[in-house]
């Protein structure tokens, strides 16, 4: 039996105990860690659980997973995840491939920023498409999220922005040198996020007019959402590049324009300063 | 302390450790009832968290939730939520109100079907707004979700239809002559959803040629989403009235006409019968 249990957004103590009773009786436990990251490493969670871990990096999971699958046709196998098991395609191909083999699969399911995100009073129902923005190199600056971001807001839809995660990257030099030096890992913080939105509207300005959020457009800045220091800030978005969260993993919400008094009045929890204030109330 | 503490979807079990503890330690614990339900019912969880649970019923939240906050004003208090706690606008509305009384809150998330629903194989991040279908009666024949599904699909995107639940609700006659007698709880099967689905189209291919989907469109039927007993089915629209999924609760999604291979091939395990290969291979 493959396991996926999802681990949920905080800490060691996040899992279900469903989640942990599949921890504790399969013979193998691995967790993945590239699409996402607990506020603690697989220490804690040994620890925690009383089990030995082995991590899974993307190398491992995309070309490596028929071992996985091959001792699951055998044993009971765990494959934690961060957050909820369905939230990156990798782990719907490996229960595609589970099945292929004939291996049973089950799912326990935990929370992932998908439906935290409500926590910062926005109603998940209100949200439209998510997107994903990624880091942005001298030569490739992807802004195709901008279409979304605007279908979104001309429904009256919020938009929740995942930001970019790097584990485990070569540097294009060692990727040609064929050298397997990683660079350290990096994980895109709202004031990354919010220069790039910046600029894609900087750039639009010359030749539209009607641009589907303005530096003053009020963002949900959101940090360590479901650990004991989360952090929550709403502020406009040429303000929303020189906050500080703290550390990662980051998340950005693009609230629509047309706010229910209730979402108004969880935004205010989390103002920045009296900014917030005048823009809520427009 | 208030803490509002998600349940997740299946059983007893699918509660996080960090949840748990927080039942232990607080000195009052609430069950929210009305805008969802576990598998199991108050008895099984005061069984296996080993607390009296206290039944919370629309009425005693909209109404009667002063006491709970002062309550929560001098000792910790539980409000547990099927589900994640910000499924609904009314747990929003308490968190509010616990803020203007000065007392501290605390969210300890887990699945929902927002996210849980990933467990079908269609990727979250194509879906577009979520939509409610609730109950119709012979006066009353609400069918603004059909919009939202027709944008939606407009888009590419998927979309999650939360069916209807009636819980502790009075006859129009008990409710008339003040009779506090209740009807027995009701929750929305997909076959009653899929039958307003089809009977919405019927009505409107009289005046549009553009409908939003036809009786061959491909849904996937849901129930019990996190429970071992999960039920999950793919078939056309015509044929999902008739399905046969088993007890609440029960969800629906009508997939976008733009799916990824991925999404097809974790579709086909659900196939009711070989009309739903046709379907995928268009």
């Amino acid at each position: 039996m493959l396991y996926l249990v999802g681990l949920g957004l905080g800490d060691a103590k996040d899992i279900t105990l469903k989640g942990l009773e599949a921890v504790k009786t399969s013979k193998l436990v691995y967790l993945e860690a590239y699409t996402s990251i607990l506020t603690v490493g697989k220490e804690a969670l040994e620890k925690y659980y009383g089990r030995e871990i082995i991590l899974a990096d993307r190398d491992m999971v995309e070309t490596d997973s028929d071992r996985i699958l091959e001792e699951a046709l055998a044993e009971d196998v765990c494959f934690l995840v961060v957050g909820d098991p369905f939230g990156a395609t990798t782990h719907t191909d490996l229960v595609l491939r589970a099945r292929e083999k004939g291996i049973q699969y089950r799912v326990i399911h935990n929370a992932s920023i998908m439906n935290a995100v409500g926590c910062c009073g926005l109603q998940l129902y209100n949200f439209g498409e998510t997107v994903s923005i990624v880091f942005w190199t001298d030569s490739w600056r992807p802004d195709s999220f901008y279409d979304k971001i605007a279908a979104n807001r001309e429904r009256g839809m919020h938009t929740l922005c995942l930001l970019d995660i790097k584990v485990k990257e070569q540097s294009i030099e060692n990727l040609m040198r064929g050298k397997k030096i990683y660079e350290p890992p990096r994980y895109m913080t709202v004031n990354q996020a919010a220069e790039q939105l910046l600029e894609i509207i900087q750039n639009k300005a010359a030749t539209e007019s009607d641009l589907a959020y303005t530096e003053k457009t009020l963002l949900v800045g959101m940090a360590r959402i479901g650990a004991e220091d989360q952090n929550i800030i709403t502020a406009p978005l040429n303000q929303m590049i020189s906050v500080d969260l703290g550390g990662p993993l980051h998340s950005l919400v693009i609230p629509g324009n047309d706010l229910h008094p209730i979402e108004k009045d969880m935004l205010r929890q989390f103002s920045l300063n009296k900014d917030v204030e005048a823009l809520l109330q427009t």
